[in-house]
């Protein structure tokens, strides 16, 4: 079967629903339910771990047996695994629904074979690629970090450095400000907004006292403001301005993948990482950075005097051309007179695809 | 007066006629002679230093008063300087010329002048300002290393690297081979077929033995091969492989600016240094750099676990943010996986109204 415009309407409806849940640990989801006739007859969404899936939050709003025959329009593959109260695909099996439309599978091999167990009992199903075009890009877009998760089992990463054209972050004596221009700065403070969290070392907090806020153009606060978190075991000044900052400040250690697993479990599923070197060179050796976003100035430093220098990236285990970490460039932008390089870290299997 | 279409015909010719001459010290002039009825009766062109210029070499194929009326077409502004027979611009004068165009203004302060001395003694003139279009273009850009030189007093030089993104030239143990990509190579192989000559220090003939041929995609040599030169006092092997490079190999020392200077005399306009880092990192700190070309590779490599690292540029004398060496990004391309960045060094005038 084809996925019809009121359905297709039914499955925006239910986006808007996800939206209203909320960003953490579990996904946002959306429900609708459309009666034999396409009238939307019950709506629900997702509010969070502990309460009931959007499908069921839904058909809770039915009377017995007003879901026979109804279609469910579902934006993620309805779950497969029992946990409170048994598996979403059985509750719309026994609620009677003859059809369902869900727009992402499930990435959770845990919760994933919903769709498998509705067709076996008999229900009509279309997924994703029967979905295509704009609705299916926006569900896949909306629980796009939330999928990353479920995959690398921590938040998706991003490592940002501002450098000049030949690796550096600073100059000899320690002055790094600014290397990159009025664009290049704005563009970061934009994307702030679009993390959950945002990290910097100890070093960075008491060299630089940084704001970590996200800001528009004109500098004002954006609606959506990342936690900040430094990480490292030296004091955070009690004057820093990272301590007025909308959300509390949260200071966290013991190695990197504690400290992404104590994020994780905060439902944090987008971390933004800026700096400094010794921070992002962590998170590169160890094989967490999962893009890097590079803001490149038409500047050179070169070395001090003394053979003193402040690369942007320090020690990350390569030794010889064939251990080179290779990236993959997504986007290359000019901003003012700075170049932003986007690039995410080849997986291992592709790395070792490409050196035999 | 406008620049009629019988004008600029006779120009392009004339232009074709500046090529016939060698690329040198001296300018590559060409000069057409059209009667009072638009007829071309004379063409000249410039063989070199120590011939007659474009102009007078054009006269001399005419009979004693058979330019009276005429108009003559040039591709330099006609020469005001006496050197071995007079100005061009007398020449033209006594010989009855009754109107010059000509493309380009001559950029050297002994030479120039030509044009207001024709208008003095009562000749039409028309000059680049009233060409423009493709004529004037292509004019320019037949000359435009010249031109370079003679605002320089030395040859153009472009400094070429391949790099990480972050800045390294080799990994820790000095394997290099291959930080950029097939296409980033080609790139270079092609390049190089635009300069006069290519610089390389003695370590990188060491270590690499590079062909330093300028070579189309397929690997075949180009027409067009720049001369070899080699910096530095260590011996270059007698089985190195530039010593089978079309052109004979040159060795210079005796610190850049004296390098420089040699190549000039040499007729030499544009210069192509190819490193290693120890030339490159020369060129830059002593302000004799005009352009970098950065093949940028997205990999990282960052430091040696003794701490040991390639950077592509060491000392340049930058201390403190205030000092660094602005460029200006010409363009950004990208080839293949590799970005190129060509940009200029701001001159040091601009560099002090930038800090101000
Ligand atoms: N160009 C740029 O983009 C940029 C960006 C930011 C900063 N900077 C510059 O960088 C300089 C500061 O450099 P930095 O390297 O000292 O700063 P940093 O990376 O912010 O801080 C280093 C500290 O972070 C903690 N840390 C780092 N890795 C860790 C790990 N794997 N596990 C747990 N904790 C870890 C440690 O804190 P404890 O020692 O407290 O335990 C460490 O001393 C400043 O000059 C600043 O201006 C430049
Ligand atoms: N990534 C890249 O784009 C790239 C390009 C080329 C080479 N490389 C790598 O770079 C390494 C070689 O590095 P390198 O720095 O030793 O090579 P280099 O710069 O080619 O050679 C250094 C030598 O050049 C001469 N020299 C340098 N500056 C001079 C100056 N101002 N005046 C006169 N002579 C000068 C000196 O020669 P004398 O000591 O003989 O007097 C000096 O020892 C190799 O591993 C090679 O693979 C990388």
């Amino acid at each position: 079967m084809t996925v019809s415009e009121t359905e297709r309407a039914a499955l925006r409806r239910a986006l808007d629903a996800a939206r209203r849940g909320p960003r953490g640990v579990n996904p946002q989801v959306g429900a609708v339910i459309l009666s034999p006739a396409g009238d939307v007859i019950a709506e629900g969404w997702h509010r969070g771990a502990g309460t009931p899936h959007a499908e069921v939050d839904a058909l809770s709003q039915l009377q017995p047996g007003q879901a026979r025959g109804a279609t469910a329009v579902v934006t993620l593959e309805p779950c497969n695994h029992t946990g409170r109260t048994g598996p979403c695909s059985q509750a719309l099996i026994d609620a009677g629904v003859a059809r369902v439309v869900y727009a992402l599978s499930d990435p959770n091999p845990r919760a994933a074979g919903g769709a498998e167990r509705l067709r076996t009992a008999g229900v009509d199903v279309d997924g994703p690629a029967e979905i295509g075009g704009a609705e299916q890009d926006a569900a896949a877009s909306l629980l796009r970090d939330w999928v990353a998760v479920q995959r690398l089992h921590r938040p998706y990463v991003t490592v940002k450095w501002a450098q000049s054209l030949d690796g550096r972050a600073a100059a000899a004596d320690g002055t790094s400000k600014w290397i990159t221009g009025a664009e290049a700065r704005a563009d970061v403070g934009r994307r702030r907004a679009q993390a959950d969290a945002i990290l910097v070392g100890t070093g960075t907090v008491l060299a630089d006292d940084p704001a970590l806020t996200a800001r528009d153009a004109d500098g004002e606060l954006l609606p959506d403001q990342p936690v900040p978190v430094v990480v490292g075991t030296r004091d955070v000044p009690a004057d820093a301005q990272v301590r007025r900052h909308p959300h509390p400040l949260l200071q966290l250690g013991g190695g990197l993948p504690a400290v992404l697993e104590d994020l994780r479990e905060r439902g944090i599923q987008r971390v933004f990482v800026e700096g400094g070197p010794t921070l992002a060179t962590a998170f590169l050796r160890e094989g967490l950075a999962d893009e890097v976003l590079v803001y490149i100035a038409p500047k050179l430093i070169g070395r001090g005097a003394d053979g003193h220098d402040y690369n942007v990236v320090g020690d990350i285990g390569v030794r010889t051309m064939s251990d080179v970490r290779p990236l993959r460039t997504t986007s290359v932008e000019r901003l003012g007179d700075d170049l932003l390089i986007v690039a995410e870290a080849q997986a291992a299997t592709e790395k070792t695809e490409e050196n035999h």
